[in-house]
């Protein structure tokens, strides 16, 4: 038990910002896993439209050491710090910022905390064949990622969006040596990829609630020993994995990644190793009631 | 108990600002107060120079409800809040800031406060002889907080510093309709002013720690009847309080006006009556402590 009042002149504040912001788990999250530590730490959360102002208001206030960016905020958000790494730059969008004396430092964790996801579950990317569905913000965050951290054989991408398509691929292009191969999304098109690909990443909203009928890939198109990762968590199980784990294919599931982005927040924010089974029991408990 | 992890995305934050901040009582008191009441509120302390983006950031944070303004800021304050009071614009200083949905309200709980510690202690100022030592900040607002407030006979304010002194009364005469004499301090203006006061409020730093064995008023100074509020509460009786209630004078201590402050700004912050017991229990226990 951590009880309120044991808050003084020297403990650290973190926030979410967002709109709308009411459905965010960070608070329960963080706070749980400050408790579990013991540290001098408490986090809220805000609803923002202005996030220029937010941040200089962080900026200001000394205790206020970590802010989450969730949407729309992520791309915005970008402008108002004062220190970006390259990669997040090229990525195009942050999700955390840590107050370090005044001097503000966005970075995203969406990239990494996928990345983790897929070493956590023993899935080799090394010298393999990535197919990526989609080309949005997390596909950008992770298709970046992989690509700077990983040999990849190849990276496939598909999407529906022609110029989000095309804009990922010249930037990957650009900012990587990865061989990157895009098409358009059809079922042709995802046939012929599907046969060749190792791990297949998800990052469309197909099958999200309360569409949770749907999913993008046609069952017949899944090959043996693929792996299946889908960013979707909501519902914890999306159609999409059911069906790839009924083929007896791995799968790695949104929620892994939605659990290591806190979980690096945290580290970011503290400094310290997160107590990721209590970040995860605290996730699980709410998805499970909702 | 009420645990950090009862913390969610409805949750309101208050903070209070200054520089220094290490050793302010406020989120001692508040959320002391908070969790008597089970309120969903949080206090917080930050450390700020730049008042102007503190005060930015506070109006884009949606959950950032209330605000407490010390030493530094109470007079630059008033330049970046949406509406401020009348009389919190003529005393020239605020303590509080209440974000409205994105406007912030900036007004003055420590004259209330003061008049609130006189109320309390069953003492009548209605016709009466007040003196009043010191013109600075809380003289200001003590002083136009019972002329608005009350039908004084007469104010009295004697200070050493002229420049002030003229300016507190110029502005008081404008602002009201109280009969204002005032007069540089010396020994003997100070000895004629105490031979007609009814009620005499210390407004200057004399007889705070580490000087506390110091008083501004020679006790044989003292008339029987008079009443003596000193505003200084560090010590929580100091020599001045002394040695009135020694010459079995009634006494109003510094550390009510304190108390009462944080009464009224709890009162903005939360809406409902503050749990005065609990919030006093606590300053004295850190006064006690000191």
């Amino acid at each position: 038990m951590k009880d309120i009042r044991s808050i003084s002149t020297s403990t650290q504040f973190c926030a979410v910002i967002g709109n709308p912001i009411a459905h965010s788990l960070s608070p329960a999250i963080h706070n749980a896993a400050f408790v579990e530590l013991d540290l001098d730490f408490v986090y809220v959360a805000c609803r923002v439209e202005d996030v220029k102002n937010a941040l200089a208001g962080m900026r200001a206030l000394n205790n206020f050491r970590g802010m989450s960016i969730t949407i729309p905020h992520k791309i915005e958000a970008m402008k108002h710090v004062d220190e970006i790494a390259e990669i997040d730059r090229t990525i195009g969008s942050i999700n955390t910022v840590i107050n370090e004396q005044g001097k503000l430092l966005g970075l995203g964790t969406d990239g990494p905390g996928a990345l983790k996801a897929i070493i956590d579950a023993g899935v080799e990317i090394d010298d393999k064949n990535i197919l990526m569905l989609g080309s949005g913000g997390a596909a950008r965050a992770i298709s970046f990622t992989l690509t700077r951290n990983a040999k990849l054989e190849k990276l496939s991408i598909l999407d529906i969006n022609e110029i989000m398509l095309q804009q990922l691929t010249t930037d990957l292009k650009a900012g990587t040596d990865t061989f990157i191969k895009s098409e358009l999304l059809s079922e042709r098109s995802l046939a012929t990829a599907m046969e060749n690909a190792d791990v297949i990443i998800h990052c469309t909203p197909i099958g999200m609630q309360p569409n949770e009928d749907a999913s993008l890939i046609p069952a017949e198109f899944f090959q043996s020993k693929q792996v299946i990762f889908d960013i979707v968590y909501t519902p914890l199980e999306t159609k999409l994995l059911a069906d790839a784990r009924s083929r007896g294919l791995k799968v790695i599931s949104g929620v892994d990644m939605f659990i290591n982005q806190a979980v690096l927040q945290f580290e970011r924010f503290t400094g310290v190793d997160a107590p990721i089974e209590v970040m995860r029991r605290v996730v699980m408990e709410h998805l499970a009631s909702h």
